[in-house]
């Protein structure tokens, strides 16, 4: 179960709010709303794909952006469930040859399944990076010879998706209406966390029960979230969750949120909040001072696990002259960590910086899907409340036309 | 060699910043500006140091915060060097169960070598940890028995050095007048990298030329760079690296910015600014919507690796419909990333985003070390155009003092 709780005093309209989403969701302005749905038609479909690759080592996801941190935040979510086999999965993202090579260091790529993960099929950074494992696999060209070691995963009709057809790869589609940094429930996600172990179908349910909770009474309160969030003065928000596992969550929403709501609204008018991932108490030491006496310009999102299922306890250990730091033995460690939260929730509230806070069950599949939904259908509230398109990206194409001009391309 | 453009026009006084960092220095307002010098005399310390630790599989680093942002970010910058030996380095900071579980599974605790860093002598998450790793290491108090395996950085007389000091645990002690964020070129940093095989007097001495050349006539522009950004009106400032190896780097910046510069002024005034780290080109694919399009809010400093010392090219494949993709072909992965870095300035730049930019030569010690003072002199001058205190941490008494109340202690 995921709860939340907002400590402002914000009124919304919580039917105007599942209306608008709703009509987002029937003129498939994003396919991520039905998601849940679509793609538990795949899960037969992937689990026939798994056991065809089972002969592998590991698993290699070449992928950017979208492409990845779905993927890469729920490996990290993850890892410490004993369904978690043990093969290496490791992601080929960024053209930095450095990280290259020591991704490739860590595994055999003979023996390795490869998914290269690119909406439009022609990711820069991935197909050049496609073609360096060819390379290393002795290959000139993609031939039947390596097809079986391969999925492409892309839109239906795009240019990698022509070449798998014409070479035999397996291939999953990306449903046209979902946008990258919206794909971590599609193929993107589920095809390379089934290989890993990972019960994708429990990811599907929690996001399911989630998305329906929003649209039969908003038990988390999304729709007065939203409203705080689009209409106070605040450019920051901040989200501080209290548990390692989170490392590479955060970046999935950083990417959701920067990108999605960063945009010009229907005046041109420049709108959209900076982003950023904090993890407790680690961060208390790093970015806590800012938010107690920097400007107040953040709002803060606390997130808490209930149940981290480890029994780990501070020992009833006293050293002599640091007794003043017994008050924690025999405590476990969760309690202290959750603690941790809460005290700092309470340092950030008497600041005057709004806050409101989540709370998991446990770190599962089931709730990382939750998660995953819950931030979605924030980010569309809010864009519906900002008037952006909160599903494309007009302004990364600049910087890729510069590239191209400057190596040497046409740059379109 | 370490080179910065401002793509900006700002005049700034040199003397005066000059002068306002020599009072700084003069008064041991912060020791960070002489650990170049006075932690040369320790490198001989160190030295013995690791040759009576030679015999460890592994080393343990626990601390949080400053204790352990510094270490990190070097060893994750300099990993790939070879004289980077292949004993495993494990962080323990969070009190998070799961993290803390699986970082112990990675060695084997009673062939490990232990630091435990904190400059109070007494931070909670690391005490905690420690009586944690006693007691699996069998010991119910720190005695002689174990005392081989532990050595305590702290500053002199807290009560972690007497611990120490009552049980011959060997000690190094942080400079009183450096405080965590500022002590990565103390013991802090120094000791656990030497023992993994870094070369730190080569740190030392990057760190010293960069500090020496700003005293000399700043071909940094530290003394431009820090004039604009304490006067205009921008309250994010971002860091975009285009190298993974400053993945753990720009975590090490954000605490140094947030919490040095988010401060109540003279006036009381809140100021400071918000930091974020990204790394290019990823991020280009995550936050850089936002740059573009959104709140002209922030500025961005590019850094870019002149030379990544990998022979690594996109092989000269083509790859059927897909041929719009190779004009990168046999072009090197490091041409491409840094001219990502360049088509991305140029994209920020026009869309009116104050932009400057830092290039190193190499990620070695050297460089580090220069970027490390480098980030340390900015921070103080903007403090000082601020008029803040830089170097303390008020703000996050109020939460420990909560947790105190919370969990039963005295809420001193």
């Amino acid at each position: 179960m995921i709860s939340a709780r907002l400590h402002y005093e914000i009124k919304s309209n919580l039917k105007a709010d599942q209306s608008a989403l709703k009509a987002e969701r029937e003129k498939k302005s994003s396919g991520y709303y039905d998601l849940v749905d679509s793609q538990v038609a795949l899960l037969g479909e992937i689990e026939t794909f798994a056991k065809k690759t089972a002969g592998f080592d590991a698993i290699v996801a070449v992928g950017i952006g979208g492409s990845s941190l779905g993927a890469k935040a729920a490996d990290r979510f993850l890892r410490h469930l004993p369904q978690r086999n043990n093969r290496k999965l490791i992601f080929l993202e960024n053209g930095d040859p450095i990280a290259l090579s020591a991704e490739l260091d860590k595994i055999n790529l003979h023996r390795s399944f490869i998914f290269i993960i690119s909406k439009s099929g022609s990711t820069i950074e991935t197909i050049s990076i496609f073609k360096l494992l060819l390379s290393k696999l002795g290959k000139s060209a993609l031939d039947s010879s390596c097809a079986d070691q391969f999925a492409f995963i892309t839109d239906e009709g795009s240019p990698l998706d022509k070449l798998g057809h014409n070479n035999s790869v397996s291939r999953f589609h990306i449903p046209k209406s979902v946008g990258g940094r919206f794909s971590a429930l599609s193929a993107v996600g589920l095809a390379p966390l089934k290989l890993v172990g990972y019960d994708i179908e429990k990811m599907l349910e929690g996001a399911q029960a989630t998305r329906d909770d929003f649209f039969k009474d908003d038990p988390l309160s999304i729709s007065a979230k939203s409203s705080f969030i689009a209409s106070c003065d605040k450019s920051v928000n901040a989200l501080f969750a209290y548990s390692n596992s989170f490392e590479e969550f955060v970046k999935w929403y950083v990417q959701l949120w920067g990108e999605s709501l960063g945009k010009l609204d229907k005046q041109k008018k420049r709108v959209g909040f900076t982003p950023t991932g904090l993890i407790g108490s680690v961060d208390q030491h790093s970015f806590l001072q800012l938010i107690m006496e920097g400007p107040l310009d953040k709002t803060i999102t606390f997130i808490k696990v209930r149940d981290f299922k480890r029994n780990l306890s501070i020992p009833s250990i006293s050293l002599t002259g640091l007794e003043k730091n017994d008050y924690v033995n025999n405590q476990s460690f969760e309690k202290l960590i959750n603690a941790q939260a809460d005290a700092t929730l309470q340092a950030v509230k008497s600041a005057g910086a709004p806050c409101d806070e989540l709370a998991i069950d446990r770190l599962d599949e089931y709730h990382l899907g939750g998660l995953f939904i819950y931030f979605e259908l924030l980010t569309s509230l809010v864009g519906v409340k900002l008037g952006v398109n909160t599903y494309d990206q007009p302004g990364v194409e600049l910087g890729k036309q510069i590239l191209e001009k400057t190596l040497g391309g046409k740059g379109q």
